[in-house]
């Protein structure tokens, strides 16, 4: 035991992986963009490209893309057909603040079986000393099944500052999903 | 849409809002201590007249005071007859500690038509390094319609600390409350 | 009451204690790992020999000490046991990350009294600099009458950055959970 030091330390201290374990096919994606206008066509869908395009610089395969209306029973349909794709990340843009058509957190919520709430904290903290406004994104983040969802801001700043923070996660969170803790040697 | 910059993302990444479009009207503010101590005459109510200062520093009109025990349903009513005045913004100040007679949060979380969860993590996390017992308060904060309720702890710092968080971000959440995301250009 | 300055702030700014007021008694503790692999044998009890360690390096006594399976009924037994001693505080290690058998976060919470969420977000935010995968943990801490009770990841980095974060507040908490903020001149 005297090779688990901290270094070694994997995903909520839980896992270690070498190296030599790390995936190796892409991750794959959908992306969602939850807002009235763009739905609409009064809004070019800029968060959701964006997002769409940090994805695919990350070196994930983005599987699929929609526009939905800021409503419940839209967002839910929406993850539900990207979820029926086998993707192993869904994220939603748009409609975790605190205005009245802001829905995107009670959509999807209801939907994760197992919130992770840390990440939803890191994507509110992380950016709140340049963005203050940060802080009142009510964005939530979890798993279904195997596949993480994180409900992310419509902002091109708050998709930017998010992917900063999930991008180097991907991997880690996707293998422990799958169970990826039970090798040799690894965390409890 | 390349006027959607980083510098220009508002609340949550969700709202952007020129100076022009800032808020003239004062906000309006309802200060709640909860204290049995206070209410019974046994201690000064510092805690909720510091918070009223700070408010009134900061440009709110405070509309109402008041000092309540710490009971579930006495400071329920509290926050009722303040919402009642119509304000915007509510601050209670006590019982968010761990004490078996700290219930503020469990009088207000159920009150609540929406959690915002970020703001009490940064009245936590704002202080930690300063103070690492502010990690203890379990204060809630979120919207009753169009009003935004905050749950601060009952000492000084814990006011001066928190309003430092929240009065930058007052006219912000105040807008988004009201809808205040429709407006042309804004974000998504 | 103009000694409440914010050198005084206690516990979530509840409570204040001089050096003269704390607790002379060492604090109890109990230390539960959650591991297939080490109930099973598989694999030494690493995590919680050093949670272990560590309480009674910062004076503590630990009068129990369990090892059970990632198993929610089994967790749940073991923390009752816990109880059943009368510790101040139960710790348990492991089972907190996103695999399929990590359940702690799901037995636990259910049995808390009262969530103390900033305990747990200072347990992820604390290491996340050195360590982004320490936001993935899914840990939970709170209340059962006294006692204090707090999942921490199974890794030893996770154990080591956790209880550097709560061996500062332990006294602190012990006594807010004991009803200790009634003294004179305390905070609300």
């Amino acid at each position: 035991m005297s090779t688990e030091g901290d270094s070694e330390r994997g995903p909520a201290g839980e896992q270690r992986r070498g190296p030599e374990r790390a995936r190796s096919r892409a991750i794959s994606a959908a992306v969602i963009t939850c807002s009235d206008r763009s739905a609409a066509g009064l809004r070019a869908d800029v968060s959701g490209e964006l997002a769409a395009e940090l994805l695919a610089a990350a070196g994930q395969e983005v599987l699929s893309r929609a526009v939905v209306r800021d409503d419940v029973a839209d967002i839910r349909a929406a993850v539900s057909s990207a979820l029926a794709l086998g993707v192993d990340v869904v994220l939603t843009t748009g409609g975790t603040g605190l205005a009245p058509t802001d829905v995107t957190p009670e959509a999807v919520r209801p939907m994760l079986d197992r919130e992770i709430p840390g990440i939803a904290e890191a994507l509110r903290s992380g950016a709140a000393a340049r963005v203050p406004t940060s802080v009142l994104s009510r964005g939530v983040a979890g798993s279904i099944g195997r596949t993480l969802v994180v409900t992310l801001p419509g902002s091109t700043g708050g998709v930017r500052d998010g992917l900063a923070v999930l991008a180097p996660l991907f991997a880690h969170i996707i293998d422990q999903l799958a169970g990826g803790d039970h090798h040799p040697g690894g965390g409890v």
